[in-house]
């Protein structure tokens, strides 16, 4: 094997292409390279047009070693030896000044690269999502990742896997990991569980200055007057007094047409200066991702510096923030930006929405994330690309993987590949948002949906009296549970595979059960699956099943309309999807209706803040609940990120730590340098 | 250029070597091999070693293109080419598997380079401190990067530059960038002002983890019976309980020599399950980098969930956290562990100190911070190397960068090199804590001080009346200023280098007048630069007095034996450098000296928290302020970092947002992606 005429090791990994060298990959990761000049410039555009569309990767996948029992999941983990990850980026076609290595694990993928296949069609595109749960999780991360090892490692298909990045407070208080399990994982699954790329820190520091500047405003503009103010905002430098742009920003959303501060009336001082919050508006929350109870409700601002500015506060972990349902719903930077600066943090005391461009600090949010924008590359256990990217709570927010790592990996694996992308909780949810959210942000249609049954979930459904009562017919009102998210899956016109995530415990017949009443039910097909115990070789038939689903007629369509009145949206969700009789809006909710209607967001989707263990919004409730009415305590919006939020009950937004948090067990070895304890 | 039989692209950057490869750099980051095979091993280990001892860099630098006048500091970061990190690690004799690439400007260093160059002698190692400062600054860091560019790309010497990695919440509060300015910068500023690799994130990440486990521990101590709390932490898994690691350390702590959790007696289990903190004890504060005032005094636990249990409480900036600190002062990751373990947060209702140990949080926040460890690798705007790691708060931590940065950088540079380092505010502070805190953990000792004055500074640490009036004779006293610390850095036995940072609107008689009295009150020697308008060209007579004073006579020593009284060591920093008559222990102060020499930190060194604009405690006195009786408010321990630091006045740990912060200005281009508005 010959490099001939290298001038830097980086020339190696493709930045030849840009000069019109012809890159031939002999599927070992070896690279040969014969410059061809500027003479065959043409010749070598049309090979490199070749070369960079569709078609199979030449992939490398890892053989997986399996022990019975299964071994913990870090030990798994650990056992497995990852490949370089530039050299998975250059298996699945990304060029070498397209990604940012983080380490020898992980990497992020710069978001040029949508232009640069902007013309290759997309891949296959399938949502993991689940039945009804039990707090236990029926394990659709490591369906995701299983489905994901089945079809690239052994079905030898370009694919994709679209996680959410865990948030660190459970990690470190209850849960633990959350890279799937068993032998279907990311991997190095330590890495994935902690900091990864720094995401949500860097939106831990965003969503904080927000919140640092709501209330400095709020005290600067009490202590001082409209004179001083203005002069603060916009003071002398050098001779000069200038807006910066994001002042005049604001003054055009004021209706005030100069750029020359010298030239504003007092009124329009007043108007410019003060941003005029009620502090009892706000609703803009700090952040930490961390399990801290005791953050849940606080009095600030108690130092004497602040002269008695106190307010009733509060933090939410951090993947609750806006901000993270932003970074997971944008389509590019400029959209980032525009969403950052339209985020509403509070009311004036005229009625106004104040938004982060009101307050000047839009700019720096899109500073502070211009690189968690791009998605972050890892692998499974079995060497198949993933992208971990996002992760907007559930219940408040819509609970889905980034936008932008779903459309740059349809891009990747071409019109034959595979994506398959996870949503929160179960489909009455996660899917329901998928749907009804994201899918209508990115403008992607769905293919194939995969719902994730467990006999023991089904039992719990069924009033079983304990998960290890046998499933008997008298528990088939259990199936109804699995039947209803079916039908509510079909309610989209998409094609629905229930894979039936098979415990040992389980019997043949209990399985054989519930995959025949599925396919009754309306299912595409519905399969057993064991890649939890086997890796990808456990969901083969998950994945032939996929394949032929992606391939059946399918006619995607919205539940709602976004014109409808917002009243109208959340009866339709709450009707067809959990099955109740009808909403009943309480009168915080009457007044929001009210005000966000008057305030121009009416037209925006429906996110619903609901338990995710029924059905109903009685977490108690199991089965198919009926006869029930949904009622709703309060709406709330997340404008820039795009949705209104219903509450339905009280959501926590910060989790705390138990007795014996899971930190008791987790240490690194000094001499090895591995991380110990993590599962 | 020809590279055979290579495998994959990372063998040309240096993995060959392990395979007993000779790897020929040539001086302009081509690579030549020839594989030796295995028969050769003994002559390519020769090789090997020959080429990576000591010897000078082959390395490429940048040339500036000066403009007048100088432009912002981001447009000229902007309009210099980083060279690719790796490249840059390649020449200063990094291992491809030594290094960590964190996008294509930053990269972390592993730890393991400390074993593989041990036995390299170090180069000389030079610190950067400064006269008192104005409350502008002086410019130290822009002298420790110009030096470094001056001795690097102008002198051709090994030189590297270590840095502390700023906070943000200044960033984007009033202060701006922090990486240098004009010619002498860390690029890219915006990278090193920013999320740089996410060390102080995990510093959040993990200080927080601490505050939470208090909490949570405190509330459920008080909710629940001894045997609640036993069955709790040390639960059944399958028909077993066992201790973890964690637990049999606090054990041990206790004088319980059991390892069987159904051994311990009723007394034993309650004292392993109660820690019985005092909640008025609690020093442990929570943290965010973010500029928040209104969080300097809270009120945490108002939350129905929390019983009541409310308490005061505040949050300080990231960087004033004790694990801060400790990264700072670290040699290892051993060490890390052992000092993370020792961090004192509270005392129990006994008087007994609790531990994150007891806390059971120890290898948790070890691993939290497993990466943090690592320096991380930069470059100057002329392409000599930078290490920015760890960046402790000046006053109530010690203000300097870290020890491995410095070791590994001394390591690199070989015996005929230089290591510039900088010590935060004046010499009375950052410089005496470099000597007496940093220098006695690290064992290393110092070659030159460089100490930075201004004529400014210097104008207005002699009264005059504005900092434009002339330096006339009459303002001796404010030189006066500067000889003190020319004395204070001759307390310690190490040569001193007067850089005088040239402004423009200096005059050559003042700049004359400076030099020439510093020179005659002991100074080795002392020199003009003008490295913010030039570069390191502004700056190589003041490397070359360096060089000089490096191989000056020396003969360092610390200025208190641990071994002395709490007070009396405070009395001898008071009396020698601060040129107090005597201290006076008020009676907090005292309670602690007498609470810490009990729990046996007595012998921990001394680190003042002291305003940085006096010699004196009190920032309006100006110059040599003589007669004062040095007041010590209260003492508080950093048992971990391992340090006492006696209060001096009230330190403000967490700043607040101006009525403009130059959040205003920055925003982000979403076209070119460049970061506008940061200077």
């Amino acid at each position: 094997i010959l490099v001939v005429g290298i001038g830097k090791a980086e020339m190696v990994k493709g930045e030849w292409i840009k000069k019109g060298a012809v890159v031939i990959d002999c599927g070992i990761n070896h690279v040969i390279g014969i410059n061809a000049g500027h003479g065959n410039t043409v010749l070598s555009a049309k090979r490199f047009l070749e070369s960079h569309q569709a078609g199979k990767w030449n992939i490398s996948y890892t053989a997986l070693n399996l022990q019975k029992p299964v071994p913990s999941d870090i030990v798994i983990s650990r056992s497995c030896a990852a490949k370089s990850i530039d050299s998975l980026a250059r298996e699945v076609g990304l060029l070498s000044d397209e990604v940012e290595l983080y380490g020898k694990t992980k990497a992020k993928v710069q978001l040029t690269i949508i232009k640069r296949l902007q013309s290759r069609p997309d891949g296959k595109y399938v949502v993991v999502t689940g039945i009804t749960p039990t707090p236990l999780g029926e394990g659709k991360s490591t369906t995701t990742i299983g489905l994901a090892q089945a079809m690239g490692a052994h079905m030898k298909l370009n694919v994709f896997a679209c996680v959410r990045q865990p948030s660190q407070g459970p990690t470190f208080g209850i849960k633990g990991g959350a890279a799937g399990g068993g032998y279907s994982q990311v991997i190095p699954m330590e890495e994935f569980n902690l900091h990864l790329t720094g995401d949500i820190h860097a939106i831990t520091a965003a969503n904080n200055l927000v919140a640092a500047a709501i209330d400095a405003r709020i005290f600067h503009e009490a202590t001082q007057s409209d004179k001083a103010l203005y002069n603060r905002l916009v003071p002398l430098s050098g001779r000069e007094r200038k807006f910066s742009p994001i002042q005049i920003n604001r003054l055009k959303k004021l209706g005030i047409e100069k750029t020359e501060p010298s030239a504003l009336t007092e009124e329009e001082i007043n108007h410019f200066a003060r941003l005029d919050i009620d502090p009892s508006s706000v609703t803009w929350q700090r952040v930490l991702d961390t399990n801290d109870r005791f953050l849940r409700k606080i009095t600030i601002g108690q130092s004497p510096t602040e002269k008695g500015y106190t307010r009733e506060a509060q933090f939410d972990i951090t993947v609750a923030s806006e901000i993270m349902a932003v970074l997971a719903l944008t389509s590019s930077l400029e959209d980032m930006r525009q969403r950052l600066a339209k985020m509403v943090v509070a009311t004036s005391r005229r009625g106004d929405p104040i938004t982060t461009e009101d307050l000047g600090v839009s700019g720096a949010l899109t500073v502070l994330m211009k690189d968690a924008i791009k998605p972050n590359l890892m692998q499974t256990l079995e060497g198949t690309p993933v992208f971990v990217h996002a992760g907007p709570f559930a219940n408040i927010a819509h609970g889905n993987s980034s936008i932008l790592a779903d459309k740059i990996a349809l891009k990747l694996v071409g019109p034959e590949g595979f994506v398959v992308t996870e949503a929160g909780f179960g489909a009455d949810i996660g899917m329901e948002k998928f749907f009804n959210i994201k899918c209508r942000y990115s403008g992607l249609r769905p293919h194939v949906v995969v719902l994730v049954a467990t006999i023991r979930a089904l039992k719990m459904h069924g009033g079983g009296p304990t998960v290890s009562s046998p499933l008997l017919n008298s528990h088939f009102v259990a199936i109804g549970c699995s039947l209803k998210q079916i039908e509510n899956a079909k309610h989209f016109g998409v094609p629905v595979v229930v894979a039936v995530n098979a415990f040992k415990t389980d019997t043949d017949a209990e399985l054989d059960l519930v995959c025949t009443m599925a396919k009754a039910a309306g299912a595409f097909d519905a399969v057993r699956c064991s890649h939890w115990a086997e890796g990808g070789a456990g969901a083969v038939a998950l994945g032939e099943a996929v394949q032929k689903a992606s391939s059946a007629p399918s006619n995607f369509k919205f539940l709602y309309d976004l014109d409808l009145p917002i009243a109208d949206k959340i009866r339709i969700i709450a009707q067809k999807i959990y099955g109740a009789d009808d909403i009943e809006l309480l009168a915080e909710a009457q007044h929001k209706v009210a005000l966000y209607t008057k305030q121009g967001f009416a037209n925006l989707p429906i996110c619903m803040a609901k338990t995710h263990l029924s059905l109903s919004h009685e977490a108690e409730k199991k089965g198919v609940p009926k006869g029930f009415i949904l009622p709703i305590r309060d709406i709330r919006a997340s404008v820039g990120a795009g949705f209104l939020f219903p509450l339905v009950g009280t959501m926590p937004t910060i989790p705390g730590l138990p007795t014996r948090p899971c930190f008791y067990d987790i240490d690194l070895d000094p001499e090895t340098e591995q991380v110990n304890g993590l599962f």
